[in-house]
């Protein structure tokens, strides 16, 4: 057997151990495990920018990119949002143990479905470390344990987080394996992942597209992807256009660089020449580069790049914004449904019924009414916390806070009954 | 292409098309689709009698055992079950646009988390002709469009049904393709559904171990199983042994052949005697063969066969049940989570707090106390209707009615809202 495979194999019976003993875990001894981690996270501070400090060492050695140095970089401030966000994870309330729904049949049996954890989580992602302490506590404030596995420029930065979350649950009595690194930085590794459906309950991609690839194609186990979103703004005929602008304008370019900012602008024909004269020079005062079908270019000017079919389905995560005009909202709906990701999508309109019927009709995980689709975000929704947005459909579908990292079981009592 | 992946890739562009019309479809629509299915049933009734009698002629030479010719006949009995049931299923409520929760958050934004469908559901099964009929009801009822292979020596049979639905659908105005046999019998077609995950949102695979695990190891889309149930009934020191009789009796003996058919009785050895001399007769009066730990031999006597460990993990699917002592509760709960599949699971006892332990603790889709393992079933949940017992943990555990065939989207209402 290959080490790879042999590390995989203990650390998921590990798991699966400290999984069980987890399940049954009080919500205090949860919480209490996180606040002891952020105090770890405090008074070992000096290691924990130590090793980050030898991440960005070797990652300046192999070239990454500034942009990738800075995502990988933690300072004291970083660290110190690390260990509040930890104390907040314990502030929300535990899931676990919640009674979903109950009732009781003619013949007397009482039903109940209860909320549970899912059991092991099986976690793969990139650069940041700051995922590694976020997701690390989600899990164990849901009962699951998981199994963390970074990016390798990451590693040192990664493994020290994860021992103050090991340590913090030691302390509180709560099994420290319920939070383990894969330190096996091997592609392999994320193909034998995969595979281990004994040991990996869910597993969850967050990164590029040859990732999420790999994942899916080889998983035995559920697996929910966080993964692009191709989100349009439909301004609908009756739109407020100030109001349009803003929302454009916010979901374009407040964060251009995340799955929730739009990509796509599709405009009602009939406020075409009003809308795009008004908002197309403020998006290039924004440096936002812009791609359009042919009314677009009548309107905005010869020297806007034509938009090809490819466009129309790509996530620039950038200031690149395509724009079509439509001739009524039942187009716009067919272009989203045909071109979108079905992530987030915005209608403005002062119209109830057009609205009513986008929000209908658009099968996206979050459709929106007059606000900008950067508001798909568990924060913003008010979950507390997120573990990502799921692109998938199935379990959870858009933010994932703590109810999505829960499942439910069914209790049943009766008083000898038996089937007839 | 190979004309096996032409038929697919025809049938799922078609489903595609008619998911997105029937997601939006009234209920009143799909529940007239139901209805006219139904009479097309009693009015088609020959058709599909003579469909079946070439499937079961083709299954009579080919040498079909009588059991399997026996699941495989239709008759005018079970032709009027099938299409009273499609009335009961239009009878049931619609969940789509059901509203689950409606919250508003401080900055005026307001959420609805509404039941949508999945979108197109792919269901592999065998033998029996009427779930041909129930799988599609249960899916056009929840708005999903559905392709259906069942096994090859109930083809003439399965099209002929489905044939009744696409009348009834096409006689409503809801799109015919929602309903879709793949009439490939090759095996190559099971591998291809698996990795259609353009077309396929779901694929629930209901039959025996290889077909699942081929389905499991190809799937590139959400998969719910429909698999093993190894379940126990565990008899408590404090339990009603008159009650823990009549339970355990009925788990084992009233429909040995399904999934939540007790394989395994756990007691408690305070009782151990008193039990297993009350038991063992009547159920050796009944023909089932006991396989037992040295304690249960030396209670019932050497002619009980010795259960190795291969017997606690297995699920006979006949009249064998499995016997073991154990000296308290969490030696009980310890052996249902080591060697059971996390299916159904019953604790017998007056004591509600061993009740409440077992409950908590064992981790399987339904637990129960005092009453029969049989219960894990739709119909007795009250579900109405179930396409079948999903033996996953994610989106549907247990049961699958009509709920666990939808998902959700979130619509999100504004005044201009964009993010800071």
């Amino acid at each position: 057997m290959s080490d790879i495979r042999q590390q995989l194999l203990t650390a998921g019976s590990r798991a699966r151990a400290a999984s069980r003993a987890l399940a049954t875990c009080t919500e205090r001894a949860k919480n209490a495990a996180l606040i002891a981690a952020a105090e770890q996270i405090e008074s070992a501070a000096a290691d924990i920018l130590a090793a980050n400090r030898a991440d960005l060492d070797r990652g300046a050695v192999s070239g990454l990119s500034q942009a990738l140095l800075d995502r990988l970089r933690l300072d004291d401030k970083r660290l110190a949002a690390i260990s509040r966000s930890l104390r907040e994870v314990a502030l929300l309330p535990d899931p676990v143990g919640q009674l979903i729904r109950e009732w009781s049949r003619p013949d007397g049996l009482r039903f109940k479905k209860v909320r549970v954890p899912i059991g092991i989580i099986g976690i793969i992602y990139e650069s940041r470390p700051n995922v590694t302490s976020d997701a690390a506590s989600l899990c164990v404030k849901t009962g699951n344990a998981v199994l963390l596995r970074g990016g390798s420029e990451a590693l040192h930065s990664n493994i020290a987080l994860a021992e103050a979350l090991r340590t913090g649950c030691r302390q509180a009595g709560v099994p420290e394996d319920a939070v383990q690194i894969l330190t096996s930085t091997d592609r392999e590794a994320v193909r034998l992942m995969a595979e281990m459906s004994e040991f990996i309950d869910l597993i969850i991609p967050r990164g590029g597209k040859a990732l999420i690839e790999t994942v899916s194609s080889h998983a035995r186990m559920p697996v929910i992807k966080h993964f692009d979103g191709v989100c349009h703004i439909y301004v609908d005929r009756t739109a407020d256009l100030k109001m349009a602008e803003s929302i454009l304008i916010n979901a374009k370019c407040q964060r251009p660089s995340v799955c929730n900012a739009a990509e796509t602008l599709l405009v009602h024909s009939e406020i075409a020449d009003s809308f795009l004269s008004r908002c197309g020079p403020e998006l290039k005062r924004r440096g936002v580069e812009l791609r359009g079908d042919k009314r677009t270019q009548e309107i905005l000017g010869p020297e806007i790049v034509p938009a090809t079919e490819e466009d129309w389905r790509t996530e620039y995560l950038d200031l690149i914004l395509s724009i079509r005009v439509v001739q009524s909202l039942d187009e716009g709906i067919a272009h989203v449904e045909e071109y979108g990701s079905h992530h987030s999508d915005t209608i403005v309109t002062a119209d109830a019924a057009a609205a009513s019927e986008f929000l209908n009709k658009v099968d996206s995980a979050a459709v929106f009414w007059n606000a900008s689709t950067r508001f798909n975000d568990g924060g913003e929704f008010g979950f507390g916390a997120e573990i990502g947005i799921s692109t998938d459909r199935l379990h959870a579908r858009g933010p994932m806070g703590l109810e999505e990292l829960t499942t439910y079981k069914y209790q049943v009592i009766g008083q000898g009954h038996v089937r007839e």
